[in-house]
């Protein structure tokens, strides 16, 4: 383990055992060298790793503080959670009743899954659709046919070696969305019936995926503050005949966790131990706010065993519906199934990201997304601290836009959803991110989206909704 | 029957029964007038009828011929076919093998399943996707969801409108191409083990799927000139517990062959009896050189069961990956597999082509579309009688861009497709298109491409390779 490492892992026990308390100010900078005797850039990739633990936060000339996210308790159906039996999963009427409310274009979108549209460079990106169109051979429709246009899949690889993960573009297949790829990972290594480990709580696509292709699925806890948990895993994979895990490595959907670098290695070398294939679902790893891009699990995988999906959806166009995966050994199979269900992705769209690529300056637009993105959290923050009860737990997370809430035991987060929607705000109800519909209390919100007053005046009316005995389970 | 009919079955049935030879001209419609003492305009119509069957063939300024396919036989293996069992089918790697082989640009794709994209407008259609991207509001990325954009789906309605079909814009699906049309329609309906009648010859994406999803396929005999066995698939629905049916009713692929109107309503009727729904694949249904286009029996369908699915892949923008389907009673399940599985088709794409639709003059490109086509046709089997033995027979089809070939008795299809990829040419043998691998002396070639001394070239090596006694059949 490196200096700052420790440095932080002795900081974060110092916070969980509570003799750091919530809210309490960290030692400077230069206290800190003084007392451990370590540099200055220890401290600082300590802090940056306790931030990206959500265990504390930087407050602008103030220094570093605990967050209240910090007392986060572990989510209460893990606790007593039996290790799951696998389960035939029935969850995609909730999740379409939940997203058709939410679909009306004045309701304020806290339920939503995408940030906002008006924080991407429609107009620069027009730009490169018209030109990477026009330059396109009329052949390209042949040509771009699986694995998909070149020029895009080599833009793709140099964004990979920026972050230290070298793949052949020949592994890259173009995909409708990292959704498609997903979907088509699961297909290339299950069979109908087949058990696959997902998260819990977990992004629901996952879920209706596992119900639409007849599989079970075994789910595993996941803590908001340290992500997946690695003990339970290894049971369930000595337990049942597992043929797929389908995790998200960084900014986690719901909770915003990211797995540490040690844990990737870990999950990767568990699964290769056992030949198990890994989808791993990394759609938010260029929303991160600190300096560096985390790693997927990806980069430590020696065998092709992972699957890496990931798309241009959160960051930067949305409708282009344009995403891929780096599939490893599977990346033929993968190939031929996107061939026989449709076909290849939209022309137009590759070429107009691929020219983005090379020419339209994604870097410097995700600096401005990502310093929007914290502003934005911020915002989100303070006005849930300001009216909801103090009860209300969550953990800072350090990319994405996502906030997991978690709510007085007595809350019924389904309650709380069809409450809000009669007012004109949606949430997205905790029990959809489970196959067993379990996280009755807990909510996921959406701080995708430039603050006003009108998400202000969602969160104060949520507080008053809270008020109402009918969000509270009859238990 | 109407009297133009009368006419046309009573110069078929003297074509079959052979009292009017192959090659021989037509009476002259002065001539024919006074025979029957029918109108001119009853004349013109019956001999419509009989060039879209197939059997006759104009040439330019010396009247109307009988086709050498109007004396095709039936396809040796529906002779003693007894009434299928259900196949479970295992045909990818052979159909992969055939299109990998064929996706070096420079081989001469006469096995291609598409048309040149040299003939499609793609200035004219660039010029819409940039006005039509341009004027969507960033939210599109929301609303557009399926079942897509509120302008497209109205333009696809119009379009049918025009065809004489009412179909409201709300139970129109926007889809990646017509293949994950097809590919929702049938998971839509089905469930793995489920027995789903296709058509053989038919489109091996058909058999694909039904792979890929467990299926199992009844194969109904299709003949090249009066089309699908209509009392074949009576028989297989009495005998097997079929949950779907995958039928192309226009310019079928592989044979071309459009089934009448009356045939389409029969069929219609007989599994609107039995409450079975259609997957009614109708991409080539905007290829007709006949006047009129051809009606979907999705005009026939009073009961939600038909499933019309097209796209404007064939027509007008292949790479754009843009299809739909008008899904009847099953709209709402095929919206939440789009939703679960790529989420919505590229917005850009949609909105392009709801311009071009609107703006850009679709009708008089499809009418340069035609000529071409025929032109092409024409210089084909110019090529081919020129060049092949006189045994090999086929029936003109009267729109599309497809010839069925059928080869002597003792040829593998497979060989020469091997030889002939060999000398850089390829073709798409018949055993692709059938469950059972049968047609092993049958292939569909493309007429799609102008006409150049490239693809005379191939048509003379292909006669050369059948000289091969490698190609023939160890029977």
């Amino acid at each position: 383990m490196k200096r700052y490492e420790a440095l932080a892992n002795s900081i974060a026990d110092g916070i969980r055992s509570g003799q750091i308390p919530i809210g309490s100010r960290l030692p400077s900078l230069r206290q800190i060298i003084a007392q451990r005797g370590v540099s200055q850039s220890t401290v600082f990739r300590a802090y940056y790793l306790l931030e990206e633990w959500g265990l504390i936060r930087a407050e602008e000339r103030a220094g570093y503080f605990v967050t209240p996210g910090a007392a986060v308790k572990q989510v209460p159906s893990h606790h007593d959670m039996p290790l799951a039996d696998s389960t035939k999963v029935d969850i995609s009427d909730l999740v379409f009743s939940v997203l058709d409310a939410a679909k009306h274009p004045n309701v304020v979108p806290l339920g939503s899954a995408f940030p906002s549209p008006l924080l991407f460079p429609s107009a620069r990106l027009l730009k490169s659709l018209t030109r990477g169109t026009r330059a396109l051979s009329p052949w390209s429709t042949v040509v771009d046919l699986p694995p998909g246009n070149d020029h895009l899949r080599r833009q793709i690889a140099l964004r990979y070696v920026a972050t230290g993960v070298s793949i052949p573009p020949e592994e890259i297949v173009v995909t409708n969305g990292a959704l498609e790829a997903l979907n088509l990972c699961l297909m290339a290594v299950t069979r109908p019936g087949d058990v696959v480990a997902v998260e819990s709580p977990g992004f629901y696509a996952a879920l209706q995926a596992i119900e639409r292709l007849d599989l079970r699925a075994v789910e595993i806890p996941v803590h908001p503050v340290t992500g997946l948990d690695l003990d339970a895993l290894a049971a369930a994979l000595d337990k049942h005949p597992i043929r797929a895990c389908w995790f998200m490595t960084n900014f986690q959907n719901p909770t915003g966790v990211t797995l540490s670098d040690e844990k990737k290695k870990s999950l990767v070398d568990m699964l290769a131990a056992r030949d198990v294939p890994l989808i791993e679902d990394d759609v938010y790893q260029e929303l991160h706010f600190s300096r560096d891009r985390p790693l997927p699990a990806k980069a430590f995988d020696g065998n092709g065993l992972v699957m890496h999906c990931s798309s241009f959806s959160k960051t930067l166009a949305p409708g282009y519906r344009i995403g891929w995966t780096s599939a490893g050994r599977f990346a033929d199979r993968v190939q031929r199934l996107k061939l026989m269900t449709t076909l290849s992705a939209s022309t137009p769209a590759q070429a107009g990201i691929a020219d983005y690529l090379e020419h339209g300056g994604f870097d410097r637009h995700l600096r401005k997304l990502h310093a929007a993105m914290q502003t934005q959290r911020a915002a989100m923050e303070a006005a849930l601290r300001r009216y909801l009860p103090r009860e209300v737990r969550w953990v800072t997370p350090s990319g994405g836009y996502f906030l997991w809430l978690q709510l007085p035991d007595a809350v019924d987060a389904m309650a709380l959803h069809r409450l809000a929607i009669g007012r004109g705000i949606s949430i997205a109800p905790g029990p959809i991110f489970s196959a067993k519909h379990a996280f009755q209390n807990c909510v996921r919100i959406n701080f995708g989206h430039p603050w006003s007053v009108k998400i202000d005046g969602a969160i104060r009316a949520l507080a008053e909704i809270l008020e109402d005995p009918a969000v509270h389970a009859s238990i």
